[in-house]
C-alpha cells in the first residue's frame, strides 16, 4: 500500500505504534497529541536537530530504509554525544512523496526505533507531510551530566592535545564504493557501507570524555579538517596535525592505498568525536 | 548574495546573530555548538516538531519570507498552546537551495524572530542543507503549568460542550483569495491575508484554560471537522455541531456569503484552540 492510500492519520497510528514500544517511564504523552510531554528533573538540557534530505545525503538506490532511519537519529544522537551528554527524546517530522510504500515508511522507523533502543531514547513525537523528495528532520533533546560537564566547541586551550574516538576515512571510503559500484572481499565491503550507512553515535565514548574532565568536543560529520576548523574557530586557537599520527581506519588504508589519508582527513561522516 | 555563495558556516553565523537577540538567561548554550544547552528545573516539559514544505504548505509567489518564519514557528507554537503550555525553545532546521537570496533568508528569520519575542521563545539551534526546494523544519521545547493542567485529545467526555477561540475560516479564505486572485476592499484583503499567512497562536488562551480546569483540547490545522473527529477519536466519544451555532468570522462572512459555513467547518489553519 502507498503512503498517499493509507493517509496521514493511518500512518502516524502505524508509526504510533512502532515508536511506541520505546516509551519510558518519564513519558506522559507520546505519539499522538499535538504536543509530547515527559516528567524532567532539574538539570541541563541538550537538544539539537538535524535534516536528511533525499539526494542531497542519501540515495534511494544505494541505502534500505532501515539503514536510513537509523542513520536519521545516529546523526542527532552524534551531537548530543558531542557535547557528553545523555539523549533521552526524539521527535520525528517526516517529509514523504505520496507513492512510497508504507512498509518503506515502517522500516524505515523500525531501524530509528532499534537505534532509539540501543541508547534508551524515546520517540516521542512525530509528524508526516506531503513531499516533492523524503525528508526526514528529527530533533532529540537529552541532558547532560551537570552544567559543569558539558563538552563545547569553545573550550579548546593552546597546548591540548587533539584526539578523536575510533578510526577515521570508512564512511567516506564506504561512499565512494557505493557511488563507484566498487567491488571489495565481502567482509571489506560490509565495513564500508555499515561505516557509511550504519554509524555508531559514541554516546558512551562522550560521556566518559566529560566525565574525565575533557572540555572541548565536536563530533565528525563534514571531516576531521573542517570540524577541527571549526572547533579552533569557536575556541580561537590555531592547530598542527601530524598526517602520519591519522589514524585512518585499517580496512580503508588496505583498500584505497594512497587515498586512505585523504579520505580520513577530508572525508566526512565518521560521526566520532574530536576533542582536546 | 546568493545563500550558495555565502556557504553554510556563514549563514549560520548570521542566523545565530538574528536568533542570538531572544536568548535568555536560563540558555548555556545557543546556536553554533553541536547542540543547545539550558538549565531546567524540575517539570512537566512539552515538545513538538512540524515541517512546512514549499508547494506543498506554501508557495514563494503569495507569501512574503518574514511571513512564513512567522508562519513556521506559529504552527509550532499553536501545538504548545493546545497543550496549555508555555513555549520555551525553538531548533530551526532549514533546507535551501543555493539560488535563495542571503537576505530573504535573514528576513524569513527575522520573521521567526518577532514571533518569538511575543511569547518569550529562545531559537537556541539551528541547522542549514541543501534541499530541492525550501523546507522549514521546527522544534518546539515547552512546559506544562503542572503535570495535572496538561490539556490533551484524550480527555473529552460524553456531556462535555464543545468550543472553539476566536472566529473560524478566515485562513482558508485568505487561501482561496491569494490563490484564485480574488478581489476585496483594503480592509478585508488585509484581514483574509494576515489570518491565512501570520496566525496568532492561542498561547495566552490555552494558558487561561489549563489554569480553570479545561482538560481537553487541540489545535485547529486540518479544520473543524477534521479536529474534532480526531478529538472525538482520541475520547472514545461521538460530537454533534450545529452548524448554525459555528463562530464564523464576520469578514468572512460578509465577503463569501453562503460558501462561509464551509470554510470555517472544514477550510482549516485557523490555529484556534477548540476545546470541551
Amino acid at each position: 500500500m502507498k503512503v498517499s492510500e493509507l493517509g496521514e492519520f493511518g500512518l502516524i497510528e502505524l508509526l504510533a505504534k512502532i515508536a511506541g514500544q520505546l516509551k519510558d517511564k518519564s513519558v506522559l504523552i507520546g505519539i499522538g497529541d499535538d504536543a509530547a510531554c515527559w516528567r524532567t528533573e532539574a538539570c541541563a538540557q541538550l537538544a539539537t536537530s538535524d535534516s536528511l534530505i533525499q539526494d542531497v545525503h542519501f540515495t534511494l538506490s544505494t541505502t534500505t530504509w532501515r539503514e536510513l532511519g537509523w542513520k536519521a537519529l545516529a546523526v542527532n544522537l552524534s551531537d548530543i554525544a558531542a557535547m557528553g551528554g545523555f539523549p533521552q527524546y526524539a521527535l520525528v517530522s517526516l517529509g514523504l512523496p505520496g507513492d512510497i510504500e508504507v512498509a518503506s515508511v515502517a522500516e524505515l522507523y523500525e531501524g530509528m526505533a532499534e537505534l532509539a533502543r540501543l541508547f534508551d531514547v524515546s520517540i516521542v513525537g512525530g509528524d508526516s507531510v506531503g513531499a516533492p523528495v523524503v525528508i526526514l528532520s528529527l530533533a532529540v533533546v537529552g541532558k547532560a551530566q551537570t552544567t559543569q560537564t558539558v563538552l563545547t566547541r569553545s573550550a579548546a586551550a593552546p597546548g591540548d592535545r587533539i584526539a578523536v574516538t575510533g578510526y577515521l576515512g570508512a564512511s567516506a571510503a564506504g561512499l565512494a564504493m557505493l557511488k563507484k559500484g566498487l567491488e571489495f572481499d565481502k567482509e571489506t565491503a560490509a565495513t564500508l557501507r555499515e561505516a557509511h550507512l550504519k554509524p555508531h553515535p559514541r554516546i558512551v565514548e562522550g560521556q566518559a570524555l566529560a566525565r574525565h574532565g575533557v572540555k572541548a568536543a565536536i563530533d565528525l560529520s563534514d571531516g576531521l579538517v573542517s570540524d577541527l576548523n571549526k572547533l579552533c574557530k569557536a575556541s580561537g586557537v590555531g592547530a598542527r596535525l601530524f598526517t602520519n599520527q591519522i589514524p585512518v581506519h585499517p580496512v580503508v588504508r588496505r583498500s584505497f592505498g594512497d587515498d586512505s589519508i585523504e579520505l580520513a582527513l577530508s572525508g566526512g561522516e565518521d560521526y566520532e568525536l574530536l576533542f582536546t
